[in-house]
């Protein structure tokens, strides 16, 4: 098998890499080659007991891969995908570019796997990080009493911009001088509320994202998502508080079943301690998709209002972690 | 006038001195007694020109004021409010211990100011932070259109559990070790799902006070609310992010009129720079309520479905300036 990753140096890329080496389709015969853009070719990165060179990007030209994981950005996505997928690779793409084309598969494995049944070579597109895990939480509810409208307001980490974001945070924590530059306002000791531009009407680019791209992956192309999208003075981990009017009046017993069922989600018993609730101080470096506090309109035993705290690692679940899994249920299913 | 201050060396109390600075109903004849815990007796706080000595609270007894302002904690309002309120004082309390007491005004002038007219004596209770800053935008929303459903997650800064928990931030950025003290899970480069204790059914303290206290304000007694409370690594402002189901559809321009109508409230234009959108770093120190991202239910032009940001200086408005503008406006009634 022969593997490429592109963008390999970066914040999602290096999490990419820590995927690989943990997956076991991953063996000793496996090639895999590294790209990054000009700036840090010829660095080196560790992959279980090798040193794998880290090669420019344009030297791409002309190779045939099996899977390649894109994470460099919208442009070189556009640039290199298709020819790479034309080549005959399973090019995973983490970037915004193709999530919305019709063509193109938008996976949560745990959530639409079985769109992945029977592909060959193609793009397919790694949804937004705080899609993602919206999707997993949504998915078993869907399933249990269907859902009418979704609330969610999210408080998302920097390093949901990437490296430049964590650098950024820490500047400026570090010193009195809070010039913004990846964001529009200091992000220390502040809240930003809204992520990416705005566009007309009101959403900002990250709102629109979930909007779409929930729809989408859930198959649910109608569905009413109201969101508001803001970042938070923290490294690692988005949180979302989710609110869902569901389709049929459920009681918590039936909710706690239903995301107990879900792969890839951790639901939190009611009695756990305050101190161990799910938070980006306890989510970082997990793979899972944690899910608390929930409860229903207050004084109701049933209702059709249902309210969880959500959180996932912005850079695992979020991004690496889903990546490596798509590859790897395509693998599975070739197998069978 | 004869006023009291109790509580004055706190994060809450320091402000309310210095918005009582400010206040034209205070003149120089004015007299002004300070009163804290044993701890901070003896200090010395400026007030205008003067330096006026911190008393131990204990030293209360017998004294006749006209207004009481206290934010000492629910124990100190418990002993001391309905001894000075006896003796003829109006006791504008901030803790959250008399809130809920049907006999006692929960006050924000803005929106309820009409339930001060007449008294000249008794306690008087200042909302919590959070609740102030949203009712202070519900209020034209519900003359709009009338509120079906309030959908809210905040976003507290650390000044809302006082002095310690801008300590406890603080200390938690400048070292290594990040033990906590004041919140159950380290507050730096963290977000905190709840505020306050969980209580039965799942809501935690600060969302059943924002419940309760909004009903109450309101005059809704079976206004739906579902809020979600949580603590991030900011030291000042409450940000909220708000959805409201309206019981008639709505243009974004009849809204924009009725908040522009709202004393108090500051609401920014869609075509304000992201640079400049209100958030904890403009607002801080501000006494307004800020207002901004307005927006329906996506693609559409009428609807019931109303989202919007709402930022405040939890210590300002959410605390000290309600305090005394309650003070004020008992006092502009006398005139009348």
């Amino acid at each position: 098998m022969n593997i490429a990753l592109i963008g390999a140096t970066g914040a999602v890329g290096r999490e990419m890499l820590r995927e690989l080496e943990k997956s076991p389709f991953i063996q000793g015969d496996t090639e895999l080659s590294l790209f990054a853009s000009e700036r840090s070719q010829g660095q080196f990165l560790r992959f279980r007991e090798r040193s794998l060179k880290v090669r420019n990007v344009t030297e791409l030209s002309g190779d045939r891969f099996d899977f390649v994981l894109m994470s460099a950005g919208s442009h070189v996505s556009c640039e290199y995908a298709p020819i790479l997928a034309a080549h005959g690779a399973i090019v995973i793409d983490n970037s915004s570019a193709f999530r919305m084309d019709e063509d193109v598969p938008l996976v949560v494995p745990e959530v639409n796997g079985s769109v992945l049944a029977g592909l060959t070579s193609g793009i397919i597109a790694n949804p937004n990080c705080s899609t993602i895990q919206l999707v997993v939480s949504l998915c078993p509810l869907q399933r249990l009493a269907g859902l009418e409208t979704v609330i969610l307001s999210t408080y998302q980490s920097v390093s949901g911009s990437g490296q430049k974001g964590i650098d950024e945070l820490s500047r400026q924590l570090h010193s009195d001088v809070r010039t913004p530059d990846v964001y529009p306002q200091p992000i220390a000791f502040n809240v930003i509320s809204h992520i990416g531009a705005l566009t007309e009407g009101g959403p900002c680019e990250e709102e629109l994202k979930i909007i779409r791209e929930s729809r989408k992956i859930l198959n649910l192309p109608d569905l009413s998502v109201l969101v508001t999208t803001a970042r938070v003075p923290v490294y690692h981990c988005h949180c979302e508080s989710v609110v869902v009017q569901l389709q049929q009046a459920v009681d918590l017993a039936e909710v706690d079943r239903a995301f107990g069922s879900m792969p890839g989600l951790i639901c939190h018993a009611p009695d756990l301690s305050v101190e161990e609730l799910p938070s980006p101080y306890h989510c970082t470096e997990r793979p899972e998709v944690f899910v608390s506090r929930l409860r229903l309109l207050w004084g109701e035993h049933r209702s059709r209002w249902l309210q969880y705290w959500n959180v996932a690692d912005n850079l695992k679940k979020g991004a690496a972690t889903n990546a490596v899994q798509i590859m790897e249920q395509v693998l599975r299913q070739r197998q069978l």
